[in-house]
C-alpha cells in the first residue's frame, strides 16, 4: 500500500496553485494533481487558468502570447479564451465544439490564486478562511516552497507539535517547554483541531530576549481542513490563560487582550505530482508590528520550512524504498492520524 | 494509448544514424530504435555499423580498438569483422557459430550514414532520393540535432506548413501571407505531399530586403515518405507561378527557370528511445550562391529548428503526464495525418 | 529474464558495509540491499546499523543525534539502542513493544564494517577470512568505490582473468604472458576458484623494471565464495614453480620462500540496488615493502579499477535496453559461471 493509494487526492476543492504576484501577462506553467494548468491575468487583471496542452496537438500554451484575453496557441496559433472555448483556428471558419482546453475556475485571495480542480461546481464558500491576512490589523508576509514529497506527508509535519523541539532546535523550538506542555486534539466533521498550551513557564531563550524572563503562557493551536489547508494560531503573554472571551479551541478566535504577541500561519499544500507537492504559506503577524520585526519573523519561518524540507525528501526516499512500509503510532500522532482520516473521509466523500 | 504504441517503428527500412564525419577510425556508440550501434570505418573507408553489445559478456564494443577492419571488444578482446562474425576468441580455437553480434546494412549517402534496421533483405532503392545533395549545382549544408520527443512528434512538425508563421514568428516565418496562402495535400500509396503557394504578394521582410518590395510568387512543397523522411522543396520569383515545365506537385520537379531562390530540405527523423529522437538534416541550396549566403541560410535553419525543439519537448512531457490524451483534428492536419497514416500502413504492411 | 531476476541477493550473510573509518559518531545513510542503514559507533567505538527509517513515520535517523549508544530520530526524538529497540519516546511513559527499527549485526574486521542482512542468526564464521588483513606481516591498503551496475556484473569481472590484457593493458595488464598462460578452474561446495600461472617467461614490461629482464614464474588465483566476496593471491619469482611446500590451489597457502613479490586482494561487492553495488576492496602486500610501494600498487589497482567501472556500467546500460538478451558462453567463463552458479546456489539453499 503505496502513501498514493492511501490518500488520493480530493479534486472538488480549492487549491493554490500560485502566489498572486507569479501570475502576470507572461504566462506561468505549472502542474497541478498532474494536470498542467498555464495561469496569467487577463486585461483587466482576472486571473485565468487554463489546461496548459492544447486540444490540436497538445502542445504546451504557455510559452504563447497573450491576444487580449486570450492565449494563442505557441505552435498553431489556436486562441482560447479564459472559459478554454477555442475561438480562432488560423485559416478555418468552423471551429469544432471539441476544440477546448479545460478551464479551472479561479478566485484571487488571501495573496494567493486558488483553482477549483473538480467537476462540481465550484464553490466559494469551501475556500478557507484566512480573512487576516486582508486585514490591516495584520502583518503579511508569504511565499512559495516546491517539495519532492508526497502532499500528505507535508501535511503531517504541520498536523505535528512535537516535531519542533527536534527539527527546529536551533530556530524556532524550544526544548524547556516540551516537558511541561499540554496538548489535546479535536475531531469534527471536516476539521482537526490540536492545541497546545504551556502556563506560567519560562519563555525560550528568543522570547527572553524580546520579553524578559518573566513566566509566561504560550499557546499554539493548529487546525486541518481537508484537502490540505492547514491554520495555525500561536501567540503569548504574560497570565493571559483563562482571560474572559478568549477561546483557545477556535484558530479564529480574536487575539486576546494583553497579549505579547499574536500570530497566525495559513498553509496551502497542493499535490504537484504524486511524489512532490506545492507549498503555499500565509504568515500573519497581528500588529501594529515594525515592519522588520514582521519581515524577521518570515524569515524564520523560512528557515525553519527548509530544516523540515530536508526531512520530508529523506522520509519520500524511504518510502520508495519500500512502499509497503507500516509505520508505528505514538500518541502525539493523534492529531496526524485524525487529519489524514479527514483526508479520507472528503475522498470518500466526494466518490460517493 | 500512448504514443508509442499507436505508432510503432517500422524495421525494414533506411535509418540515418550518423553524419557521415562522425563516423571514423574512432568508434562511435549511437542507439537507435532502442538498440546500441557502433559505428566505426573499415581501413578502406567504408562505414561499419554492428551490434554495440558484445555476444560474449554484454559489454559496449565502442570503447574498444580496431584492429584491421574488425573491432576488438574492449573486455575480452573477441573480435568481430564487419559482418558481425566473431573471428577472434583469445585463448580459445574453435569459435561457436552463436559467437556474432548483429551486423547492420550500411549506406553512405547524402553526407550521412544510413543503417537498415530490419531482418529483411537491405533493398538500396528505398533510400530515400536526396541527389541534388550529391550535385554540384547545389549548395549543401547539414546537420545532426538530437531531440527528446517521440520521432512522430518531429514528423508532424515538419509535415505542417500552418506553425511557421507561429513558431517562427521571429526566424523564417511570416504572418502576412499567412492569409493569401493556398494548401492542399496529395496522399499516394507511400507518399503524402502538402503544398502551399502564395502568388503575387508582397514578399516578407527577410525576402524584401534580398529582393526588393515588389509581389512575389512564393512556393512550399513537403512531401513525407515513411517511416521518416521528409523532403521540403521551396523558392521564389517575380510571376513564376504557371511557369511552363514547373511542377508544384513533386519534390523532384526542375527549379523553374527565372526563380530568385529555390532550396530543398531532406530530412531524417530516426527514432532512439520512444521518448527521444535523431533528427538529421542537409540543406540544399540551389546555385550558384555564395557560400556565406548558403551558411546563413543554414545557420537561419538552425536557429528554427532550436524554436521547434522548445516546443516538441514540452509537448512530449504533456503527453507523458496522460498518454491518453485524445487530439481535436483541425483542417490544417490532413497532411500530418495522412503521414501519420502512412506510416501506420508501412508498418502494417512490413506486419503482414 | 533480467540479471536481477536470474541472481537474487542472499540474506543470511555477511555484507561490507563501510570502511572503517567512514562509521564515527557522525551517523552515516548506506542502502545496502535495498534497505537504508544507518551507521555510527557507540561511546566505546562500536559499530552499530540500525534500519535508517523510523518506525514512527518513517523518517530518516542518520541526520539525527547520537545521544550516548543511542540514535535521536531528527523528527520526533524517540530514541533507538543498538538493538533497534525504542528507549524514549517525548511524552509518552509506554513504548509500544513495535516500536523498535531493524538492527543488524555488526563485526568490524579487515578495516571493514560488515552487516549481516538476514533473518537467521548472525555466524561470525562465514565472514570471509582475510586474516593477512590483520597481520604485520603485509602491508594493508584499502578503499570503497561506488559502481553503477549490478553487483554480479562487477564479480563476473573479477573472476575472469582474461580480461586484463585488454581492459588493462595500460596499467596491470600484459598481452605478451597472455598466450602461455594455463588456466584452470576448481569447484567445490562454496568455492570456485580460477588459477592462472606463467612459467619462466619473460616478466612484462612492469615487473622488468622491478626485477630485470630474467625469465620468471608468475601466479594469479581468484577465489569466489558466495554471497560476493573474492580473494586473489598472486605473485612471482624466479625457478619458484614446484617449491616444496607451496600450493597453488589455495588462497589461503603461505607465499612461498624467495617470491619477489606476492600481494592477496580482498573483495566484498555489496549489492545496493538491483542496478548498482558498493565494491570495498582490501590490497595487502607482504611484506616488509617501503610504503611508498604499497601505496603505488594500491594507486595501480585503484587506476585499473576505473578502467573496469567504465566498461561495466556500460554493460549495465546494455542489459537496461534488453534485459532478455542472452550472453554466449567462452571456455574462459568457466570461472565466471561456476561462480554465478555457486551463488543461485547459495540463494536456493537459503530458501529452503
Amino acid at each position: 500500500m503505496t502513501i498514493h493509494k492511501s490518500i488520493p487526492h480530493q479534486r472538488n476543492a480549492w487549491y493554490a496553485v500560485a502566489m498572486a504576484e507569479e501570475v502576470t501577462r507572461t504566462p506561468l506553467r505549472r502542474v497541478i494533481l498532474g494536470e498542467p494548468l498555464v495561469l496569467y491575468r487577463a486585461e483587466d487583471g482576472t486571473a485565468v487558468a487554463l489546461e496548459d496542452r492544447c486540444c490540436h496537438r497538445l502542445a504546451p500554451l504557455s510559452p504563447g502570447k497573450l491576444v487580449g484575453d486570450c492565449i494563442e496557441c505557441p505552435y498553431h496559433g489556436l486562441r482560447f479564451d479564459p472559459d478554454g472555448t477555442c475561438t480562432f483556428i488560423p485559416g478555418q471558419l468552423d471551429i469544432p465544439a471539441r476544440a477546448r482546453v479545460q478551464a479551472y475556475p479561479l478566485v484571487e485571495r488571501y495573496g494567493l490564486i486558488w483553482a477549483w480542480m473538480g467537476d462540481a461546481a465550484a464553490e466559494l464558500a469551501r475556500l478557507p478562511d484566512w480573512r487576516w491576512a486582508e486585514s490591516a490589523d495584520w502583518a503579511v508576509r508569504g511565499g512559495y516552497f516546491h517539495i519532492k514529497c508526497h502532499y500528505a506527508l507535508s501535511v503531517d509535519n504541520l498536523m505535528d507539535l512535537s516535531h519542533i523541539a527536534y527539527v527546529h532546535s536551533g530556530t524556532i523550538g524550544s526544548a524547556s517547554d516540551a516537558e511541561k506542555a499540554v496538548i489535546d486534539t479535536l475531531s469534527e466533521p471536516g476539521r482537526v483541531t490540536v492545541r497546545r498550551w504551556v502556563e506560567n513557564q519560562p519563555p525560550s531563550p528568543g522570547f527572553q530576549k524580546r520579553f524578559g524572563p518573566d513566566p509566561i503562557d504560550r499557546w499554539q493551536l493548529i487546525e486541518f481542513q481537508p484537502p490540505c489547508y492547514i491554520r495555525t494560531f500561536k501567540g503569548l503573554g504574560k497570565g493571559i490563560y483563562g482571560t474572559a472571551g478568549f477561546d483557545f479551541t477556535s484558530a479564529e478566535s480574536d487575539p486576546p487582550e494583553g497579549a505579547l504577541s499574536v500570530s497566525r500561519g495559513n498553509t496551502c499544500i497542493t499535490p504537484e505530482t504524486d511524489g512532490t507537492c506545492h507549498y503555499f504559506t500565509v504568515h500573519c503577524h497581528h500588529g501594529p508590528v515594525p515592519d522588520e520585526e514582521a519581515d524577521q519573523a518570515w524569515a524564520l519561518a523560512a528557515e525553519a520550512l527548509a530544516e523540515d524540507v530536508l526531512i520530508l525528501e529523506q522520509t519520500q526516499e524511504n518510502m520508495e524504498l519500500d512502499p509497503a512500509k507500516r509505520m508505528v503510532f505514538i500518541h502525539f500522532d493523534e492529531g496526524v492520524e485524525k487529519a489524514r482520516q479527514a483526508m479520507r473521509m472528503a475522498v470518500k466523500e466526494e466518490a460517493s
